[in-house]
C-alpha cells in the first residue's frame, strides 16, 4: 500500500471504507505486537471495510495529540516481524481517560482527529484499564453522535481480564518464569553441599499472584523448580514460611523461593515496604527479595542469593509462548473481524474449549462489563498451606506456555523490528492540556 | 556399559586400561556439562586407555569422601542430553585443596581413592581457584610417588582465565545478558513517555567487567541496548554518572544501564555495599541495582526500574550460545586427547585463529602458568568516558555469542536431564576430617 497509484485506486472503489485507530496502552507484554500484526493483516484483507490502520503513537496520547503512525508504509517483512518482537513497536502510555462527563474536551478532541483523518474503528489493545478507556469511546457513537466502531484488544501479563480463558501477554511471561526457576534450582542443588543453600526470585503482579503460580509448573517428581511461592492472595506469615524453608532445606539440602512483587503482611503492608532504608535513612526503592532473603539469612544462617526479574520477564520474547503469540494474533484478528461486521464495544476472547490437548477458539465479550473488574485467582488454585499451587491451578496453566515460537537471530541477538513509524501530516492545529 | 559381561570383556582385553576421574568445580555455567559430555563421550572412544569416568559428586569432596557415581551406568541419551543441561550435573563445589605441604593427608586420601579404584586419569573442571587444585593434583605422580595424569578443563562465566581466547560458560552468560537489555531497552523505549525512564540492570563479575562489557552488543545504531555500563574496572564517579544518565534522559527520552556486582568507588568500596540497612538497621544483602536506581531517583526524580539477574544469567540454558556450548564441549574432548597422548599438568585452550567470521581451534597451556592468573579486560575495551565498550572489545565478544543451540521442550519447559548418578561402591574407611 506505499504505492501511492494503488492506494487511490483503493479510495476510488472502496468510497465506503474509512480508516482505523490502534493503540497500545499500559505495560507492555512480549507478545502485544503480534496482536497488533493481527490487526493490521487482517484489516488488509477488508479494503471494502478498512482503507488504512493508523496507529497511535505511545497510546491514544496518539490520537489526543494526532501522532497517527501510518501502518501501510511499512513494509509487510517488518509488519509479519511484530510477531516475535516484544515491547509496544507503536509506544504505549499509562493514560486513562477521564469519563465524558469530567472531561468532554478530550472526547471532542478525539472527534476532531477522527473526522480530519476519517477514522471510524478504534481498536485499543490493553488490560483492565484500557478496556474502560475503549469502552467510553464506544460510547461516543451514542453520546456525541460520531460513529466509531469499538472493539478492545486484551493484553495484560497480569492476567485478570475477566470473561477470557487468559490474557494475551501472561502465557509468556508465565514460560519465563517457570523456565528461569527451572533453571536457577538446578543451579542452586548442584552447588548447595558447599554454597548457596537458598535462591529466592521476585517476579511481577502487584494485585494476583498468577505470575508467582505459573512458576510452580518447574516443580516436578525429580525435585526442581520452586519449593516455595509467596503469593499476594495469602497473608504473609514470617514464622510459617521460615519453618517452611528450614524443613525444605533439611530435607533437600536447598530450597528455591519464587515471591510476587505484591506479596503482603495481614495487615496489607507490602513486604517490600517494610523499612528498607538506605545510609541516609531514606526509604529505598522496592524490591521484596532482598527484604525475604534477609529475613532467611537472619533466622537461619543460610547462605542465600536472589533475582529481581523486573522488566526482563515481560520484554523475554526470546523465550516467548508459541500458545500465547498465537492467541495475541488470534484476538489481534478476531477484533478487526468483529468490527467489520459492526459489532461495537466489545473485546474478543479466548474461550477455553479443552484442557489437554488444550483447544480455544475466540468469542467477545461486552465492554460494559470487562471494563475495571479484575479477575482473582481461584482459592482452590493454592494450596492448603498456602505456599504452593494445586492441580487445579497447574490444569490450567499448563497449556498457556505451550510451543515455543523463536525470532530470528543475526549474529547471536534477535532480529527484532523496529518499525519506521512515518506519521501521518497533521491537519489540525495542536491540542492543548490533556 | 552397564552390561556385566561387556564389562568383564573390556577388562580383559585392554589390562592396561585404567578409570578416569571428573569432576565439577566452583560456580556452575550454562554448558559446564557439555564439558563432562565431550570427557565422558570421548573416553568412550579409548578403552584400551579408560575404561569407565567416574564422577565426583560435589567436585573434588566426591574424590575426598569416594562419593564416585559410575557414568558408564547412564544411558548414552542422558549423556548427550548434558550438553543442553545447565548447572552441574554431578554437583560441583567451593573447595580449595590446600598444599601438599599444608595438608599432606587429603593428598593421601585421593591417593588412597584413586589407588582404591584404578584412576589414573584427573579431569577438573572449573575455573582459576579449580586450575590451582588441577595443578596441585599433577604433581602427586612427581612428589608422591602416584602415577595420574591431569588436565584441567577451563570453565568460569567470568572469563578471566588466561592462555584461552575465551572460557566455556561466559558465551552463554554473555547472549544471556545482551538479549536480556536488548529486550528491556525496548521495553523501556516504548513506555517512557508517560512512565519508567531508567532502566537499571545488574549482572555478574565480581572482578572484570566480561559480563557487563557483554551487555554492550545489544547496542545498535538503533539505540536499542544498553546506554551505559558500569565496570568494576572504572571508579565510579557518581557526579559524571548522573550527568551521563541526565543527558541520554534528555536525548532519548529514556537510559537503559547495566551495573557489574563489582562496580565500586575510587576508594575500593562496593558501590552495594554502600549503606543500605533493613528496618532493625542491619546492613542489607547486595544488589547493587537498588544503590545505582536509588542515586538516580534522588537526584533527577526520574521513574525507574531495576532487575538483578543473578542465578539466572548463569543458568540460562535455554537461551545458550551455540558457539559456548561447543567450545565446551571441544575442551572436554580435548583434554581426554591429551590424557591418552601422555599429557600431564596442562589446560586445553581456545585459540582464535580468525575474528570474522570467528575460527577456532584448541590449543594447551601448563596448568603451572593457568593456576591463581586473572585475566583482566584490556583498557583499550573500555570507551574513554569509562561508560561503554569500544569497537576492539565488541570485536572480540561478538562472536561469543553467535549460534542458538536450544533444548528440546515437553509441556513448555527443557528436557533437563537429571542423571541417575549410580555411586560406586565404597572400598575405603569414611574420610575424617577435610
Amino acid at each position: 500500500m506505499d504505492d501511492g497509484r494503488q492506494s487511490t485506486f483503493h479510495t476510488l472503489i472502496f468510497m465506503s471504507s474509512h480508516n482505523a485507530f490502534y493503540a497500545q496502552s499500559g505495560g507492555v507484554t512480549p507478545v502485544i505486537n503480534a496482536s497488533a500484526a493481527g490487526v493490521i493483516q487482517t484489516a488488509a484483507k477488508y479494503p471494502e471495510h478498512i482503507n488504512k490502520v493508523y496507529a497511535g503513537q505511545d497510546g491514544i496520547l496518539g490520537a489526543l495529540y494526532e501522532e497517527l503512525i501510518d501502518t501501510s508504509l511499512e513494509s509487510p517483512e517488518d509488519i509479519e516481524a511484530l510477531k516475535r518482537t516484544p515491547s509496544g513497536a507503536f509506544g504505549s502510555c499509562r493514560f486513562k481517560l477521564k469519563s465524558i462527563e469530567e472531561h468532554k474536551a478530550q472526547y471532542e478532541r478525539l472527534i476532531d482527529v477522527f473526522k480530519a483523518h476519517d477514522i471510524r474503528y478504534f481498536f485499543y489493545n490493553g488490560g483492565g484499564d484500557s478496556q474502560d478507556t475503549s469502552y467510553k469511546v464506544s460510547q461516543l457513537s451514542e453520546q456525541m453522535g460520531y460513529p466509531i466502531t469499538c472493539v478492545g484488544v486484551p493484553k495484560t501479563i497480569d492476567n485478570d481480564l475477566p470473561f477470557t480463558d487468559c490474557s494475551p501477554g501472561f502465557g509468556s511471561v508465565a514460560k519465563y518464569v517457570a523456565v528461569s526457576i527451572l533453571e536457577a534450582s538446578m543451579d542452586v542443588a548442584s552447588m548447595s553441599s558447599t554454597s548457596t543453600k537458598v535462591f529466592v526470585m521476585e517476579v511481577m503482579g502487584r494485585h494476583a499472584g498468577w505470575i508467582a503460580a505459573a512458576s510452580g509448573l518447574a516443580a516436578d517428581e525429580r525435585g526442581l523448580g520452586p519449593d516455595i511461592i509467596l503469593f499476594p492472595e495469602v497473608d504473609f506469615q514470617p514464622q510459617a514460611f521460615i519453618d517452611k524453608v528450614q524443613r525444605t532445606v533439611e530435607k533437600k539440602g536447598q530450597c528455591s523461593i519464587v515471591v510476587s512483587e505484591g506479596a503482603k503482611y495481614s495487615d496489607g503492608t507490602f513486604l517490600a515496604d517494610s523499612g528498607i532504608k538506605d545510609a541516609f535513612g531514606h526509604a529505598q526503592l522496592g524490591g521484596v527479595a532482598p527484604v525475604v532473603t534477609q529475613m532467611i539469612k537472619d533466622q537461619l544462617k543460610l547462605k542465600c542469593h536472589w533475582a529481581v526479574c523486573d522488566y526482563l520477564q515481560r520484554a523475554a520474547r526470546h523465550i516467548g509462548s508459541k500458545t500465547d503469540m498465537e492467541q495475541a494474533y488470534a484476538l489481534g484478528s478476531a477484533a478487526v473481524e468483529l468490527a467489520i461486521n459492526g459489532t461495537n464495544a466489545v473485546m474478543p476472547t479466548i474461550v477455553r474449549t479443552n484442557d489437554s490437548p488444550y483447544e480455544w477458539t475466540t468469542g467477545q465479550a461486552p465492554l460494559a462489563k470487562v471494563a475495571n473488574i479484575e479477575e482473582k485467582m481461584p482459592s482452590d488454585f493454592i494450596s492448603d498451606d498456602g505456599f504452593f499451587i494445586t492441580q487445579a491451578c497447574r490444569t490450567y496453566l499448563a497449556p498457556l506456555i505451550e510451543g515455543e515460537d523463536y525470532p530470528s537471530y543475526t549474529n547471536g541477538l534477535p532480529d527484532y523490528v523496529v518499525l519506521k513509524k512515518h506519521k501521518v501530516n497533521k491537519k489540525l492545529p495542536a491540542f492543548v492540556g490533556e
